[in-house]
């Protein structure tokens, strides 16, 4: 792995290793080692186009924890037009030395472009493009779910067999694309569930069941069910039906929450909208790796960051 | 002291831990030792609600000078419903694994929410919530009186005896607050004296005399004269008098500071209006201890942030 | 030297002892070793009354590659009065110690102003004040052009018999000022070369010659054509041209460049209006020296901040 663009292009090996060193990473913070000396003299960029307070924190934990030099760039707002300013600011973080740069920014393909066009030579990490992808979110979600089903005997293990039910607006989704490639990478079947104005036909290529009918999907007893945000900006859109209706329809409410067996995980990845697309019951229940998720965050993190830079390290 | 949130509940002892410790920082800042590393490791989080680059940076400079690995989270204009919005932070913040949070915020109480709550087990500062409480301003401002009343010898003691008014808009200022709990914890006699629209019947309850007359104040000739910032957003409310009506009645003039005896010393919290509630005699000369109040702050928050922290390295 | 504050103050010997300083800290940079211990304990602020990514993230590059603790700090839309609030932050900065300021106001002078009112007691580094200097740039500037001319040879040399054309907009630019007195301090001669209306009389002082010619500058085949950017801003004042207009009458163009030697060096300080000021063919070929001047600048930060701070940690 040269890059973490996107989870369609993991291999199972790769996706495994980065989820067994993730283990590690974890198992250091357990056990109170919190700094790693891993990269020190390495500079970190992380180059956010679009704000994302609770990403850029826990890629900055993760940094710090490899003794990494962080150097935080919030770029709004320029006037330049998109694919110049990329590539200037590419360009200007080669120059200095940035030795692995994480990138989040509205337009899809952004950090391909960085990637490939050879304006700059380091890692690239994706924070989230666009509707496109958002790798570190699955393989943290992946990480979350396996630990959920095999506890301590986790390493080397994917997801074969489990079933996940992904609910809310499946079109608009990076955290539910990315999720798709990497849970059927993992071995798991996905069942995407949504209304049919945010669950299109285009979807079809996707290696998941659709279902419109949300009780129906839960009727199956999944391992997991994960919640998405409802996006308070589009809720007025044409897409959206009404939020009361929205909930009756496609959120996890007490009594759907009820109906579930005691062994599915309830995952949401934050921050929730309580009473809308998810019921505080099910929100604060023991079945919610809410809390968990964000917190295996920092040790994907720091185990995708120590894998691409290690390579650099030597390699430079 | 798990949090340090309000002055009005720290006792003498745990009072003069915290000034005694501050000695401590400052003396190895004066020998060069200017980078301990007693938070090693150590994550703290500086959460600000609310614009304030004076006390950020201090907290900043004290961090960092204990060599904690340092996060800046700046969360303005957050739309979403702020209790919620701080919960979701909350659990963010202990999810990634924050040993401590500063916080900084408009609503009254915010901290005291974030302690209590459960939401984040690591000690919080109190970096000033709404026009409630301003704790480690307080400390500093104690530590500078004590500093220039007992000099060397200041170890162990409290500013028994001592005499202190306090002039300018009572009503919402939280280092009045702050610190009129602190010094008569600490043995001093406090007068606040200020407009009869801005030192309300309220504070009755408060262990303080009032006044509406600053010159029989100062007749007394007090050991110190802290002069509040006037807000100058404020300055149009109906509370106001006029700004030159404001500095003839209320401000510390030049005529009303050569009246003053020499040994009384002239404190501001900062940034000042010279002119309005400060003349620039008083506020150059050798008795203001503008800048001290400045400089005492970086170690009365390290001292702060050691004695919270160091406990917690231990206790998790 | 105690500041760095316009490159008109430098004598020769300062200019290059900064230059050489610069190429040991490339040399270290080139073998990989990234992190020196040299500011280690020393607490430099970024001081940044306008927006400036580019040249805040060299600096911050610089300064921790020197181990120093780096405090962000960006002061825009102040409503205080500009000189009291320079000085109320100058005397924060010093309270709180900080040992180094690097300072970029949209003022003339205020980094002048800063080193020189005794409000704090650190080395000032200018990184751009308004229309005036910018010192840093300049340095870079030179140092890439003397690394083009004397490559591994260039250590203790100046830039004698040198001859640089600089075009554009010289009435707003400090780099265009910084510039000319540091390239004749070391030797060069310099041609600025503009529209009338930006290239006023009132240069005269200068140690240049003026040209409204840039075909007739560019046939002398100059070591350098240094090509400013026009500032999207500036277009629709009565000062400028047309787009179209400007392009042909001061631009880099595809004809232009291949008039040239292959020895002249196309120099920008970037970011780079392709098809305005410069075309495509010029900025991308091996004359250009862009992404080595954004390389450069970080030695050469290093180099002033190393040079102005080693002094300062022994002194202080």
């Amino acid at each position: 792995m040269k890059h973490l663009l996107s989870t369609s292009t993991l291999s199972r090996d790769e996706a495994i290793l980065i989820l067994d060193t993730a283990e590690d990473m974890a198992a250091t913070q357990e056990r109170e080692v919190k700094k790693l000396p891993a990269l020190r003299g390495v500079t970190v960029v992380n180059l956010f186009f679009e704000d994302s307070t609770r990403t850029r924190i826990s890629f900055e934990a993760a940094e710090k924890r490899l003794s990494a030099d962080v150097i935080n760039f919030a770029a709004k707002g320029s006037s330049v037009s998109k694919g110049e300013s990329l590539k200037d600011t590419a360009q200007t973080l080669h120059a200095i030395g940035a030795d692995a740069v994480v990138i989040r920014h509205p337009s899809t393909g952004a950090p391909q472009m960085l990637a490939e066009r050879g304006w700059i030579d380091a890692p690239i990490l994706n924070a989230g493009d666009g509707c496109h992808e958002h790798p570190t979110q699955a393989l943290l979600d992946a990480f979350t779910l396996r630990r959920r089903l095999h506890g301590v005997a986790s390493r080397g293990k994917g997801l074969d067999g489990a079933h996940i039910v992904i609910v809310g607006d499946i079109l608009h989704s990076r955290v539910a694309r990315s999720n798709v490639w990497l849970l059927t990478t993992l071995g798991a079947r996905v069942t995407l569930v949504g209304p049919p104005t945010l669950l299109p036909a285009a979807i079809d290529g996707w290696p998941a069941e659709t279902s419109y009918d949300l009780d129906a999907a839960l009727a199956e007893g999944p391992d997991a069910v994960m919640m998405l945000r409802i996006q308070a900006e589009r809720m007025h859109d044409s897409f959206f039906p009404h939020t009361r209706e929205y909930a009756r329809m496609w959120g996890l409410t007490d009594a759907r929450f009820r109906g579930l067996p005691e062994s599915t995980s309830i995952m949401h990845p934050g921050p929730m909208n309580r009473g809308l697309e998810i019921a505080s019951a099910a929100a604060d229940s023991p079945q919610s790796t809410v809390l968990e998720q964000v917190a295996n965050g920092v040790s994907v993190r720091m185990a995708a960051l120590y894998l691409l830079c290690s390579g650099v390290k030597e390699g430079r």
